[in-house]
């Protein structure tokens, strides 16, 4: 089965998501700065956001580049990651709605971190289909940021509730740890 | 004529019905957990319709790959089918705006079986543009899966207006049905 | 210059007009027959306009599949061609909103009106980069159901302001003549 | 690694861009021609928006097509360029509901200012990725255009305080030295 019309499919899904994001936030509700102000914090959720699947769209562009089958376990691992993916402008909308109260902020973290899950149950389908010795298992290694993701997400949910704004400071932390392309997979492709 | 762009026209239009749905849900009106609690039936309508629009994804690339040549009757079916999936957000607005009412969740139905009808036309048209005797027909078989999708689906529509959550228990079931990528043509694909 | 892109995002930006259609349009006030069947002119006028951009897209196919290359003209007619066509979903809300008025359905048909010119204008745009005793030349021929469209909206245009019925019946009138694929090109095709 | 994808996503993203505009901007409140005129203004600057991305799309698309390789800084230079393309749906919505003010009209020119920064970071990323002797990089030469467009709406920004309909002038003026295709590039194109 060719992997170029999963790799198609997920390009548009994930195109339309990074940019119908931006029809669920409230324009500034006048024409001042100070109106403009009270926008910055879901502006800024918006721009983290669009970072997020950004990196997504990233690391599978670099994942998918480095294999070359994909199976029917792939398919429905690459739905379940955009599933999770999907429900991000909807998160988004919530937050904005409520001002950042800790239930959506926690909200965020949730989906974020079931999209590391679908991420990584990708990897462990793309590489079984490739055999565990292949060099993509190889190239993949222990996914040290993969977990540390997780865990950072998981700790991001449970803190929301004590203070929403370390959570986001956490979400932030997350990105820029993906913020440099996964030189694993890189250095494989070009070894290759 | 090639089958390239009715592939890519196709994701697309399926990436975006998939995606947009999202648009149409409310988010909870506050943000304690009652609120989130009250959204979580048109959240789970929400991810069986991203279930279905997946599958139907599913079934149609493993169809298209398997297929060498369409035609225009087969460029038709594929927008009859693509109509009633552009319906589904639509439907789900409507099951949301008015709380789960037997209409909207027959709808649903109606929509789903139009859709299943749809994507048998296309079986067939594919089927015809390579010949009765083709490796494809032989593939696809007496499609019981469709049939039976389609039995349900119409049972489901009458029952929705008894009690709707029988209806939704249904398609339910119809997409765990499907939830197994046709082995049948995949058999086919790797047997050539 | 390839035509790959072009088709590419071409093929993206009407997948997108023919699905967000949808989010225009506004669900039933309730869940009855009658509310249902208040809703049946605008979910009418969703399905003519879903064929009337289905239309395109198979007439653009063909086409293109028959073009050999493209120039800077050609890339701007087709922007022509989608601008226009992205304001179908604009009208659709309009007509939805004012229910059927006179100069929404009129501005329907200009939208339309000004699609075909911009088809129109495109065609001559490939055919001139193919040279004028070209085979597409031929293929292309008087375009009698191109020039015969254009006169129908124009007249449809200014009936609308008369009897806005008669104008939509012109409307379903136009997307009949096109609904089967243009032969003149898929017979330049097997030709070929 | 294969630049496909990019130009895949970039494809998909700007299509959805230019399509969703139209989801942003509120249909006449009437049916009449006085009702029609006052929306003619933001008609007219969705028309321009439009126009815009499609020149972003126009130039992106000669500058990849003679490109031959992306490196890891393209990625992230086109994500940056697209981050800003997508807050254009936002800032029209921003001007329609404010009806024209100095901020909105302002903050349009921000964001067209530095989507053409992000052009010319990508630019400079894939003039690195090929290196500084190579034809691409004699084709960019000193992109004077580019440089006149970010000047232009430097200014613009500012004179929107004065008067915003001089600042939207100004943006029509830069879109009008964009209309031509990047001639440049072409004729390397030409020429290999």
């Amino acid at each position: 089965m060719g992997k170029g019309r999963l790799e198609a499919f997920t390009d548009g899904v994930m195109a339309i998501i990074i940019t119908i994001m931006v029809l669920e936030i409230k324009v500034p509700h006048g024409t001042d700065l100070a109106a403009f102000s009270s926008s910055l914090p879901i502006l800024f959720t918006y721009a983290l956001s669009f970072l997020n699947v950004g990196i997504f769209w990233n690391n599978h562009h670099h994942m998918l580049h480095a294999a070359t089958r994909v199976d029917g376990k792939v398919l429905w691992a690459n739905l379940f990651l955009l599933f999770w993916l999907s429900l991000i402008p909807f998160v988004i909308r919530w937050i904005d709605e409520t001002h950042f109260e800790a239930l959506p902020i926690a909200s965020y973290g949730i989906v974020l971190a079931m999209a590391s899950i679908g991420y990584h149950w990708l990897q462990q389908a793309i590489v079984a289909a490739h055999g565990g010795k292949s060099m993509l298992a190889v190239a993949v290694g222990r996914d040290v940021k993969g977990k540390l993701s997780m865990a950072l997400y998981i700790g991001a949910i449970g803190l929301s509730f004590l203070n929403q704004w370390i959570a986001l400071c956490i979400y932030v932390a997350v990105a820029l740890i993906w913020l440099v392309p996964d030189r694993r997979i890189e250095a494989f492709a070009k070894k290759e």
